[in-house]
């Protein structure tokens, strides 16, 4: 393999091989401040997917070195994320117990799924996928899913059973009918570390918070003894690390599994590789998205293999990452270590670590993802994507966040087509004193005829928008015009429908003494008029002022060689072949 | 209610106020032929629907006069045809044994079913809907209906026991299978009536043959005695008119039909109105969508009240009619008229009427319906178009008329979707001794810059194909070029994520020393850039040229007024706002 090719499946090479010695501080200072952020939050993520909290720690080893080898971002932070871990919990949590050892083995087996589908998909080149995710559609689905997330973890943070749903209301409903089971001291405590992480988030940003809270609960658990007064604790943990072992599973699993996997998969992908891009385009170097799919898929086998669940690259730590100085993968080496180190020295301490305090770390991670100013700006800008966002949001709140993004990809594919369906179709006039033909509704004061309509399409010209043409040149039959000219300088492409209907549209306008002509046709456009051999009476000029010239029997003579700034490469006056 | 509102939704009222004497003949003569043509295609339709032949004639008469009164085509023949029929057999087929009691109960529900989806999409002016089906997928979805409708016919042809699948190769397996249980009776009378309807077709078009097959078949069998050496007939049926009967019907049933009804609904309006238009063209009037859908609905409710099945306008017989002189809706009334004055007299003489001239004659008409001209030609024109018709062929034939066609429709608008995530993204050049800047790929020796690339992306820019442009410019940086001028001549319509993704393409360009400006801006994508207060490393220019020399630091001096011929209206030279 050449030396170029390795580096391309195997990127760490490259950073390794041309390693700069005064990089290593960043990034030590930014491996160690990620794992002292990863160790509260793997543990937080793992119980907000159903799984015990050393389960989050277990996919923070591993898959977090084989991204430093194979990923081509140098600042992502790879480990658990909520979304993700919220999609495990709604799809695993119909299949088995939250917590019991088939649970586990569920969650095992779709990290494994997740992880070959992705590299797969990596493999077949399809990380082009994410790009029908549109901005207002990822913004009304994570905010839905944050509000999900973040109330999902009330169970914790009031220390009584609430239902397992996505159905908001149906959660504080009950919560409230249960107000004499809540357990004060978990509310409290859960409610000054969330206080405290925001507070600490917004005055001392750079302040580990979420290791401050649950060091701090850790200790005023044991002082106190709480955990014997009822307070739910993380609690006893298997000591030591994982041991690689093959995940079993069998085919009915499989296929129940299949939908959210292939969610997962997209959605984890979504996620990390916008991040990637962000921070790649800060420091000045490209990531290459089917790398990153690869990676991210060997990561998630690792996963599976050494015990853990789904992992992506996530916003907040990769944030953290890049501020600390981060600038190889070595950063990401250095975070798997020193998780190893804590799993093999500080989980005795679980004993007195409430599950309240994690649960206050997912909800003060999560509501910041609601977005309410990207509302105001959709509102402002194009009411359109809005609805993408509104829709989003609600069809996952009422439906859960599988069938929540579904429903926000095809609704705004669905509008793309409808815009494409419903074209812009203006009427054009002249400037005055120039052979220039613009919108009468845009402009005042432009030159028309009685009997001559010009109409521009700004947009391709295919099966689903031919008849709104075809409207619009009857709508011009009432008035006495005798030609209509068509501009097809926006008409980027037509197909055999539109070709066929507009050979009928042509020949019944005929039939009423009426002449059609197109104006500006791109070299694309003509490209398919001459392959259909399009014999009817319609003619092709270079220029809207030459059409509506001719059309009028008036001379040419006086206008300049070329007209018109359209592609076809025609410089000369008159009617093009 | 006004005269015109009353013309709008009772259209006769129009041609019945107008009436001229002399379209009497025509219209005379129109309605008698299509009454002998849609005497045997009646029959013969109603037996590929799985039903008695009399309820292809109960469907003739009411739905008839309902469509004369309300429809706004005045050649249209309503009725039973081939598609429509099919579509019933395989719906109602699998809920019910063809033939039986239940089975003509179901199908007079289903014609209901369809009258009020249809009358209801009419009032809420759905009939645009008809658009999303392309010529490809029309084609392929016909020409392999003909085939499955031609082959359901074998059976009586053969006089055996035949699978009812859309399968054909298991309909021709079992057909030699059965050899030797085949009439040959049956066979040789289908053979000679298939011959005889092509040969009259085509040396004398106007002869009516099916009607010379079926009176030359009956005289045949009653003169011989056929139809006691086992030749299967039509046999005795109820004599008299249909009476007005409420149809009955169970929620279970509504619920199971229901999605053969949209699908029924839809294409069954799609072939009538093509007609209707194609027909209206030639004759220089109109035909309204709406309007259509509320009659052909309204006409489908009054089938199933008379207890026929469902009808809509054919392209047959309204050839037929139209070639005949029929002028006003009045020829269908007294086509109506023959067929109830036929429903009184002649149905004795069906005791001698085999079925399988009634199975000859749907066989001659549908694969005619089979087109390989269409094949060639998208192959000729235009691949992508020729891949919807062969998918939605393969599609109808592998999972059925519904599936398939609905595959088709889903195919031609992923292909849309795609086309747009894909657009052309050409690199220009300048025309020499011209300020016009075109596609290097199509024309040779055009003058372009080192440091200044000039690319033109000829679609909507939009969250799926903003990552396509990303790539394009990328793909420049390896060249010693520090600025990039994007043609946005061709850019109809930008949204909130194409927006936002500018906006960061320009920052991480900057950062690179790479300027980005923007020539040719339409005006609806200058409204969103205003709207979204877009303040960014970013200038707007009029025109190419100026972009291209104002990057270069060149003089615009000698450039005249306005160098291109946006749409913006704005003349000046230099950056605009």
């Amino acid at each position: 393999m050449s030396s170029n090719l390795l580096e391309r499946f195997v990127p760490a090479v490259g950073w390794m091989r041309r390693y700069q010695m005064s990089d290593l501080p960043g990034d030590i200072t930014a491996g160690l401040t990620v794992a002292v952020m990863l160790i509260p939050q793997g543990m937080a993520y793992a119980m907000l997917a159903g799984l015990p909290p050393i389960v989050g720690l277990y996919a923070s080893i591993v898959p977090l070195a084989i991204y430093a080898l194979l990923g081509t971002s140098r600042q992502l932070a790879v480990g658990p994320v909520a979304m993700v871990s919220l999609m495990v919990a709604s799809s695993v949590g119909a299949m088995a117990q939250p917590g019991s050892d088939q649970y586990v083995a569920l969650a095992v087996v779709l990290a494994l799924m997740v992880g070959v589908m992705q590299a797969g998909m990596g493999l077949l080149k399809l990380g082009f996928l994410v790009r029908f995710l549109s901005h207002p559609v990822i913004s009304g689905f994570t905010s839905a899913a944050a509000l999900i997330i973040g109330l999902s973890q009330l169970k914790h943070l009031l220390g009584v059973k609430l239902p397992r749903t996505h159905h908001i209301h149906e959660i504080i409903i009950e919560a409230f009918a249960h107000i004499q089971d809540w357990n004060w001291i978990a509310l409290g405590m859960g409610a000054v570390s969330i206080a405290l992480l925001l507070g600490l988030k917004k005055f001392s940003p750079r302040a580990p918070g979420a290791l401050i809270v649950v060091a701090g609960a850790t200790l005023v658990t044991w002082l106190f003894g709480l955990e014997q007064g009822g307070l739910s604790v993380v609690g006893e943990v298997p000591a030591g690390l994982p041991m690689p072992s093959l995940p079993s599973f069998s085919l009915t699993q499989l296929g129940e599994l299949a939908p959210t996997a292939i969610a997962i998969s997209l959605v984890a992908f979504m996620e990390s590789i916008s991040v990637a891009k962000a921070f790649a385009a800060r420091e000045g170097y490209k990531v290459d998205a089917d790398q990153e799919l690869r990676a991210l898929g060997l990561s998630n086998v690792a996963a599976a293999f050494f015990g853990g669940y789904t992992v992506t690259g996530g916003f907040s730590r990769t944030a953290v990452n890049g501020q600390a100085g981060a600038k190889t993968g070595l950063a990401s080496l250095i975070t798997a270590g020193a998780i190893a180190v804590a799993l093999l020295t500080i989980t005795p301490l679980f004993a007195w670590l409430p599950n309240t305090v994690l649960s206050a770390i997912v909800m003060a991670a999560v509501f910041g993802l609601i977005d309410i100013k990207e509302v105001v700006h959709l509102w402002k800008v194009r009411k359109g994507d809005l609805l993408q966002l509104v829709l989003t949001f609600a069809a996952t709140l009422a439906f859960g966040i599988e069938i929540g993004i579904g429903v926000g990809v095809g609704f705004s594919l669905l509008q793309i087509i409808w815009r494409s369906a419903s074209p812009v179709i203006a009427k054009l006039g002249r400037l005055p004193g120039t052979t220039f033909w613009r919108d009468t509704q845009r402009i005042d004061g432009l030159q028309t005829y009685d009997d001559v309509v010009v109409l521009r399409l700004d947009a391709r010209l295919y099966f689903a928008n031919i008849a709104r043409l075809e409207q619009e040149i009857d709508k011009t039959q009432a008035d006495a015009n005798r030609h209509v000219v068509l501009d097809c300088g926006g008409m980027n492409d037509i197909d055999t429908s539109a070709l066929a209907l507009l050979e009928e549209l042509a020949v019944s306008q005929h039939s009423r003494g009426v002449t059609l002509s197109l104006a500006r046709v791109k070299a694309a456009v003509r490209d398919q008029l001459k392959a259909a051999h399009f014999k009817l009476p319609i003619e092709v000029y270079d220029s809207v002022e030459v059409a509506v010239r001719t059309a009028r029997e008036e001379s040419c003579a006086d206008l300049p060689v070329n007209t018109d700034d359209s592609d076809d490469g025609q410089v000369s006056n008159g009617q093009a072949a």
